[in-house]
């Protein structure tokens, strides 16, 4: 299937919607899930384009790699967590949702099952406030 | 916590216990999951140690994405499936039970969930069929 750049993540990173922003360099953007399956739920995006992992330049991974690595760090921090789980979804039956590739930093907790992810809406003053926690974790 | 050179993958990369082997570089290591969560479900290995994603060194995650996203393209293809799905687990919380990075790449299909992980213990003969299929798709 091919790159379709009107996905809500190229609006994202075209600025034409908002986004609750914790990182962004030359090659990526992070910034929260607004449907978080945890408090803490991150997203970490290449500007370039691809659907999903099956198409994407292993240059642009090679990039993005290490700010998944930072941001899974910086969640688990800053929300105190006790792991921290990395997936990426790939076509509708693996649950990916938006087609422009994402990897998802989710804070884990003993006991605690992830939400349903896509349910809910999060209030946007508590995505700031998380954004602004992740974004301290990562600069600590 | 420090890496454990105990772990099952430690020893599945000294050869001290066997796997159903799929590919192998200088870098990496990639077999079937014992416990599959779908036919199919295969783990990519970093031969360096570390625990999983929080402590790994970001050049050895440079060596092995490459070789997570071939290994998501050619289970895809090796078993038909209509998506893929690539997670990485972080501490116990998360889901993690052998304590050496590794990650998961399992096929999907609409409409079926995943099966759990870690319940049931595949046939040796069936795992052995699946890597051979998947090492049939990388190297076509």
């Amino acid at each position: 299937m091919p790159y379709d750049d009107s996905n809500v993540f190229a609006k994202i990173l075209r600025g034409e919607i908002p986004s609750h922003k914790v990182y962004e360099d030359a090659d990526t953007l992070v910034f929260m899930d607004v449907m978080p399956q945890a408090a803490g739920h991150t997203l970490i995006v290449p500007k370039a384009p691809s659907r999903n992992l099956l198409d994407a330049d292993p240059a642009v991974l090679a990039k993005v790699m290490p700010v998944v690595q930072r941001t899974a760090k910086a969640v688990k921090d800053a929300f105190a967590a006790d792991g921290v789980t990395v997936v990426q979804f790939n076509e509708p039956a693996s649950g990916q949702t938006v087609f422009h590739l994402h990897f998802h930093v989710i804070p884990r907790y003993e006991g605690v099952p992830l939400m349903p992810h896509g349910r809910d809406m999060e209030k946007p003053d508590v995505l700031a406030a998380n954004a602004e926690k992740v974004r301290n974790a990562l600069n600590a």
